[in-house]
């Protein structure tokens, strides 16, 4: 038995029962809907043991569930060990949903406990409707952690700072004055900001509070007359203090927003965006609440021209830090040197962290050795550190944070040898990644409708992946950010100039290798004829794709042709700043490539 | 002044004057929502005089407005001078919708008339709607032609008949059942349908009340106990009605329906399809109805082996009778006899009329030479007739009701000396409809993610084509049914194993020519992978693709072969039924077609 989570439950109960509460959910998220996040929000770590990013406990009077996707099965049972918790497997035949699992389970008059700033708008609008059709009763201001939790992380008290102009190319001025615009357009005179990157961007500000995200813990009030930002004044330098005054921002304590929201006049109207913000914004605000969506995802998500230069100019130094990295990689496996997943990950760090302008890397760095490739999510650590030797795949998906863009990269590298099927299989993936970087299509095209681009080379094989192939890239900000998307689920933001996307197929051989190869794209326009304006993508990632991996024998002249222009871009692009050892290298990797031929320079 | 049509609006305005009402809607609908109806429900022709296809004619006390799209902004003025009437440019700058433009021109309180038979559900709501929010009342049993229109035609009493199980495949019993289980899951204990097809196919019985649908005109009540046919008792020949009795099906007059559903008991659970059926349905059900999509549709799209074997067969006799009658067109041309547009059309049903099983044309034959070749919905007529000389391109888009199958097919031909810019063009629409006709995609694909395929080509060059890539075909029904579709925009059916669509991308040059080729795909298994079942299509049409217009310069090696393949099975399917001079101009029509040299045999 473990004692330790079971106590905490058992504290948990005595919690509820007081309120008079007979199943209490535990969602892993913070209040602003963040992908990664502090410690100080891992409660449902803290009540089960269970340290995936992505899960959700359930707490009853005598029972606990653990809802948990097939990524984390293994994880999940191993760590749920001698706690009592049961787990749900997310998606297998005979799981219900958790919506389901509780109106199935509790009686009319029965009461569920949660914390609203947990749950989205539409997550709370979603459960709230499902158990009032069935007369279960939700409280909304049930805090589990609270007077349990006593060493519970403090939360980040890192100094924000700002993103000057000339790297973030417009005013935070003009940015609260055109979202506030948009606000007016769906009925609001204001509005409140829960998702962390948005705020960061409306007031070119950054942080160091979630790792990989340059964002900082705070909420923001947008209005005619002034905004407020709700942050704990600790982490407010002089400096920002002063330009913040300059803008009209004045700020409060983190923790004053239900104050404020709740001493609104009547005849405010708020807009809230019901996917990153939390649902006790909208009770706190009552009728006074408009839902909409959020008018800086969008704004946020189409890059200017400084933006875009900063991302190319990211791009190119990037690609420079890894001709450098790979290179390294490659002469320490062919030489016998040890070097293991992890060894070649920090290689990239250091590499990267060279530049005046690196901040941090944007994700924590997928580096996965022949069957750990095919592991999606794979970070490698001490216990399953594999060491590199010269042959077989490796996958390699890394990237940074520079202060002028953020960077996103895929390779899938031969050591050695390569099989027939390695390369048949990579150069699947290959011809859905040039399709898709081929595309052309009319304004008002959505990401769904170019999705099969990249995935129907495979589909004609009766092979997938299952992941999206295209997310949207923060500048200097979050490496995955919406609105739009490129996957075959539906999203109906269309794909507008000056988007960037990830564009990532891959194919995964369960132990035996992963392939992905991605790049970043950059949405332009293509021509304007009498049917319309037409939008194409330019690739802005520089770095070589592996030559040796490609089967020509299935690729068209088209493709071929592809390769070879993006190659000499490559080498046009990077051997300016490259030493002669290194320019051999890239001549090399970026050779002609042509069908049923030796490749040559 | 047009006299008639303001005498008609006078007494309208009596009759709104009578029940206080200040605007009343009178949409080109029936109470069934079908796309083309019978002469009785043409209430906005016989109130504005314009004969459109779409459009909808709102009457106020002192004014009228008729909204009319753009294919008839020309006709709808013509047929409006004199009326009063205003026309109204459906998606030009500054026309309102509808909607918007009552609740902008009505005061709180005053009140709208329709009837509500002829507003589907959705439709109903989303007027209510938005009246409620300005205080608008809505009176949905306003009748507008009832004493005003004295010799308005009857509806049709045409007799009914059986549609086979030889040719169907599943009995009426079985199609009941399932639809009522479906019902059930949605949670209701029956189903009320007012889609005419939905009718027909449930009950695998035909008619002949609508011009090109084999329909008839009827409401049916389904339910476990036993289900109501509501329909005009003398259209019920002695057979069927004996059909009918066999499978518990009573019959009731058709004006019968709305008695009947009112006086339903009130723990009834009856299921409503919002998008095919009369508001009043759901009016009249109140807290009895349950709405939901109707399952009836999603069955009726998925084609059982024996209505795919049907669709086989009917596609086959159809090429041949196409290649006759484009045969005797090429002949007559050369020849420099007379043959216009209209004589086209009428040859084409002549061949088809020859097969015993040919019921009627499956809609008005489209025969655009030249520049009406890119007026997208063409019916040529007297005053339009052109007639055909031994050059330019000629488009034929028709089809035909067999007892086993609906055909629709499009072929552009040049009649003579193509130019280089009518090759590039229609070869750019023959890439993209080999594409689509190539796709392999995973079950669960949607049709909007498949339409890209048959896109791009266009999109790379900057040109389009406005009109759905793909419709649903019924089986011996209406040649456009839902619920799939392969289209830019989004709809979240998916492409199931037996479902049959059109491929039909297409390219329009105003004034000189419109380029369309279409044929009917079947999806079915491809494989079963550890991934999953995959679909592919098969083509059914069955008649060449004019080589003649093929630039082999723009086409790869694959649309090549696909062609050549195509073409072969076309001349091996089609030759056994053919003389042989037919034979040999099949064989010329179907010769191989190879890069860079002539096309030889």
């Amino acid at each position: 038995m473990n004692d330790r989570i079971a106590a905490r439950l058992e504290k948990l109960r005595d919690k509820m029962r007081q309120r008079q509460i007979d199943l209490a959910i535990i969602p892993h998220v913070d209040p602003h809907q963040s992908e990664y996040m502090s410690d100080h929000w891992h409660l449902r770590e803290f009540f089960s043991g269970f340290t995936g990013s992505a899960g959700t406990l359930v707490v009853g009077l005598d029972y606990a569930l653990l809802w948990a996707d097939s990524r984390y099965f293994l994880q999940a049972a191993q760590q749920l060990e001698g706690t009592g918790i049961e787990l749900m497997k997310i998606a297998m035949p005979g799981t219900p949903t958790i919506n389901d699992y509780i109106t199935s389970h509790l009686k009319p008059g029965q009461k569920v406990g949660i914390d609203g700033m947990l749950f989205s708008v539409n997550a709370y609008n979603e459960l709230k409707h499902k158990l009032e059709s069935k007369g279960i009763k939700l409280i909304s201001d049930f805090k589990p952690a609270d007077g349990i939790w006593e060493d519970r992380p403090e939360l980040p008290k890192n100094k924000i700072f700002i993103h000057e102009q000339r790297l973030c190319g417009q005013s935070c001025t003009d940015k609260i004055a055109e979202v506030l615009s948009r606000a007016n357009e769906a009925g609001a005179d204001s509005t409140v900001v829960c998702a962390l990157d948005a705020i960061a961007w409306v007031l070119n500000l950054r942080g160091s509070d979630v790792k990989y995200n340059p964002v900082f813990t705070s909420f923001l009030y947008l209005a005619p007359k002034g905004s407020t930002l709700f942050i704990d004044e600790d982490k407010v330098p002089a400096d920002v203090k002063e330009y913040l005054d300059a803008n009209g921002i004045a700020t409060a304590p983190y923790t004053a927003l239900e104050e404020f929201l709740l001493n609104l006049p009547a005849q405010s109207r708020v807009l809230v965006d019901p996917a990153s913000s939390s649902s006790s914004t909208s009770i706190w605000l009552g009728d006074r609440c408009v839902t909409g969506d959020s008018p800086i995802s969008l704004l946020k998500g189409i890059k200017n021209p400084v933006q875009i230069q900063g991302m190319i100019d990211a791009h190119v130094r990037d690609g420079v830090a890894l001709v450098k990295a790979v290179m390294e990689i490659q002469k320490k496996v062919s030489s016998g040197e040890h070097l293991t997943e992890m060894g070649v990950a920090k290689l990239l760090s250091d590499y990267r962290g060279r530049h005046e302008y690196y901040f941090d890397d944007s994700f924590g760095t997928i580096c996965g050795y022949r069957g750990h490739g095919a592991i999606v999510h794979y970070e490698a650590d001490e216990s399953s550190d594999a060491v590199l030797k010269p042959e077989g795949l490796l996958l390699i998906d890394s990237g940074a944070q520079y202060l002028d863009g953020t960077t996103d990269i895929t390779r899938t590298i031969s050591l050695g040898n390569p099989t027939d099927d390695e390369r048949h299989d990579f150069t699947l993936v290959l011809k859905g990644h040039i399709g898709l970087a081929c595309a052309v299509f009319p304004e008002g095209t959505r990401g769904s409708q170019l999705d099969i681009l990249a995935h129907l080379p495979l589909w004609k094989e009766g092979k997938t992946y299952l992941h999206g192939t295209g997310h949207g890239i923060g500048h200097f900000l979050n490496v995955h950010e919406g609105p739009h998307s490129i996957r075959t689920n539906e999203n109906p933001v269309t794909i507008h100039e000056g988007m960037v996307t990830s564009n990532e197929p891959g194919l995964y051989i369960t132990g035996q290798y992963g392939i992905r190869t991605e790049n970043v794209i950059l949405a332009e326009e293509a021509f304007d004829t009498e049917y319309g304006k037409y939008l194409k993508f330019r690739t802005i990632t520089m770095f070589p794709i592996d030559i040796d991996l490609c089967d020509t024998s299935i690729m068209s002249d088209e493709e071929i042709q592809w390769m070879n222009d993006y190659h000499k871009t490559v080498r046009k692009t990077l051997s300016p700043y490259l030493n002669e050892e290194e320019k051999r290298w890239l001549d090399n990797a970026t050779r002609k490539l042509s069908r049923n031929s030796e490749h040559i320079l």
